[in-house]
């Protein structure tokens, strides 16, 4: 019998005790931007590698970073297989206000066919497939691959422990692919493989005026108002139409051939799919572009907070007042440019008595993955065996820092082999994770090492 | 030797004592906004009437609200005299952020000619000008006056309790003609009473997009951003020239006679003084008025503070975003029907699948008081024989929400007969009172009472 049908059926046994695990996980309130949970997310690694040890990679261990640690752990199985490095993460979002919540954000909780909590799809239940796929080659045979093993605890945070360590360079993560499972597939019926991530630019947009709140009973007609001002700057940063309206925006964005407009026109998601997932009509964007176009193969820009500082009250000038800016790119716009027109734009705005000014926050550079290869195809046959239909390949519109960081620094092929639901609510109240896809991935999981080993010791692209 | 010239001579011998007397009232923390300090508003209102008995008052006493207390007293002077009703509030603004404090908000602090504290010059130190004339004139003569003592625990929270008393009616509040400090003069030789103060409308706009926040990432470009729209909407609030845009906005705004314009353009602060004041250029703003008429004879609006419901992090497009509208009233504009205006002109201007709403969080009428009658040349005359100048009649940009109840509740004249100084920074850190104008206002105080009892038993107007 295949060994890999031995696994499966390992998997399907023990299938109850695999989701009482993962409760276990989810039980760690492991909030890397929270510095009152360091200890929580220290102790949520030592359980990993604990775990990891105990279903037989036995050298895991705990990585100390300047930060929250990594967990690390190898295991060589079929002599002359390729090397998979297995990346997750195993830091969360913090839960926000918990009277959204149905159930503790912190202990798993099963109903239906989900599970919910914190993490349970972002990224503790997409990282367990790989465990849980591990565990069942392990307690029935051997691993048809070699692993590395590779928990992140600062995803969330931009992964700055593991960038410094890649940098630094490390035999350690040797390996000749890395698999991923952090994004989504459209539904349990129809799986995908993520080939595009948009990439993340982060800014604050800053405007000061008086030297200290004033009041607006002797103040309100003479003094500047960096609140109004702010509120302007914000109003024109999009065009009528909708399109971003900061000089050269679109300058380098790159046209979607006709050939890949047809097939995400075939295979992404319908207008009315995301309009009922956001759970709101759309906004105006970018004419002549699909929703699922505009929200992937399209540059967008999110105002997602405004801020005023001091204690003036409801009746005070604000001295300053801040907004967060969140530009999600696409090939080819490059991030530290696009900060740059955003610069030059806020600069030709002024007012008098009033100063604007930009800050760099985060950014994260978009990807592009090929589609063609022996990886992908490996890819694409495990979904086949565990879900029984092809899976499509789809542009998503979120940015994971660690990847384009991969790709940099490691220079070996990525699969983005996502189980998670646009349902699932991750970053969210009530996350939750579905458990047959769970399962379906965990299988996945399973055929995918056994679809890599077959392609033996040439190397895999 | 005249009563008015021992009482001088009194409160001259006993400065000392007064001024630490009035670090007393200061240490208080009597914030009426902030519920966890009740016990320190009462305990504030206790050391008040129990101040008052002391001095002579012996009936002062401590009124029961259904928020924080009054302290009342009353005092027969001289047989026939009118009744003075002294009005002024023991409690104060949160001191905000504690480190812009350079000296203990609750502490008073005595640095060169200023007293520094929370409330020492909104109102403590005001209010206490009036209860050491008293002093002054009962340790060494007697009142030539009857007085009633009103002293406020909720005025920085709209005097609820104070309002309801009135509108039941009381005998004990009977009175010829209220005199309170709680209003500024533009330097220390240039003393003013104020005879008109601008309205106040506060309201929160409010624009509701999706039911829950939904990531900017997978998003962002197809669903409507709620803060988006409202700074927009913030934006149109004042037409490219400063005016506020709102249809109808000006319609009932009265214009200033052009007597009125001459006489505030003479004694009104210039626009560079303004501007030092407030510490930066002026905005743009109602095209053809001096910066003292626009910030006391022409209404304005302010946007103070934007907001975003839930904790969905700088990724998140929020389901929900408001702002509060600061909008300042002269005559003859009426609260609520430019609240009504507002809404309407909200209304006008809807963006698909976003709801926006106007809530009215506060209305105070404005107030004009005549500069003519027996009162304000009583008032005048006071001013003149403590500073040795004239007073000036000054429009104030500011609101006092319990005047405009007085006026229609009691209806008796009103003198706003202030000693605060725009450098004072009430409501901000670092509150301080001038201690020379400390003096003078006490003796204006004397003066006051004196001119007042002069004329006698006729109806003061």
């Amino acid at each position: 019998m295949d060994r890999a049908r031995l696994a499966v059926d390992y998997a399907r046994r023990h299938r109850a005790r695999f989701v009482d695990e993962l409760c276990e996980l989810i039980g760690f309130p492991s909030v890397s931007s929270d510095l009152r949970r360091k200890s929580d997310v220290e102790r949520c690694a030592a359980w990993l590698a604990d775990h990891l040890r105990r279903i037989g990679l036995a050298d895991a261990r705990v990585w100390r970073t300047s930060g929250h640690p990594l967990v690390w752990a190898r295991r060589q199985g079929a002599a002359g297989a390729p090397t998979i490095l297995i990346y997750g993460h195993y830091d969360v979002q913090p839960e926000g206000s918990r009277e959204a919540w149905q159930t503790p954000p912190f202990r798993g909780t099963l109903r239906g066919d989900h599970l919910y909590g914190r993490g349970a799809s972002d990224d503790k239940g997409q990282l367990f497939t790989h465990i849980k796929a591990l565990e069942s080659y392990l307690a029935t045979s051997e691993l048809p691959v070699n692993v590395v093993v590779l928990l992140d605890g600062e995803e969330e945070i931009g992964s700055p422990g593991l960038i410094k360590r890649m940098q630094q360079g490390s035999d350690a993560l040797a390996a000749d692919l890395i698999v991923i499972s952090d994004t989504r597939i459209p539904s349990p019926e129809r799986p995908a493989l993520t080939y595009a991530l948009r990439g993340n630019l982060q800014l604050e947009l800053g405007v000061s005026g008086p030297a200290r709140d004033v009041h607006a009973g002797y103040f309100g007609g003479s003094a500047p108002n960096p609140l109004q001002h702010l509120s302007g700057l914000v109003a024109r940063l999009h065009a009528p139409d909708g399109r971003v309206a900061i000089d050269g925006f679109y300058r380098r964005v790159r046209a979607i051939t006709p050939e890949e407009r047809a097939y995400l026109v075939a295979v992404g998601p319908p207008d009315s799919a995301i309009v009922k997932t956001q759970g709101s009509p759309p906004a105006r964007g970018d004419p002549g572009y699909s929703l699922y176009e505009r929200t992937t193969a399209r540059p967008g820009l999110t105002v997602t907070r405004v801020s005023t500082d001091g204690a003036g009250g409801p009746a005070a000038i604000p001295s300053r007042a801040s907004a967060r800016i969140d530009i999600r790119l696409v090939p080819d716009q490059q991030p530290t440019e696009i900060a740059e027109l955003f610069r030059r734009w806020i600069t030709g705005a002024r007012d008098e008595g009033l100063r604007a000014s930009v800050r760099l926050v985060a950014a994260t550079p978009w990807v592009e993955l090929p589609r063609r290869g022996a990886v992908p195809a490996a890819a694409a046959a495990a979904y086949q065996n565990a879900f029984g239909v092809q899976p499509v390949f789809l542009r998503s519109g979120g940015s994971i820092g660690v990847v384009s960081a991969f790709q940099r620094l490691l220079g070996i092929p990525i699969v983005l082999m996502g189980f998670g639901l646009p349902s699932d609510g991750a970053h969210g109240p009530n996350e939750k994770f579905h458990l047959p896809t769970f399962i379906r991935g965990l299988e996945t999981s399973i055929w995918f090492m056994r679809n890599i080993g077959a392609i033996g010791g040439q190397q895999p692209r």
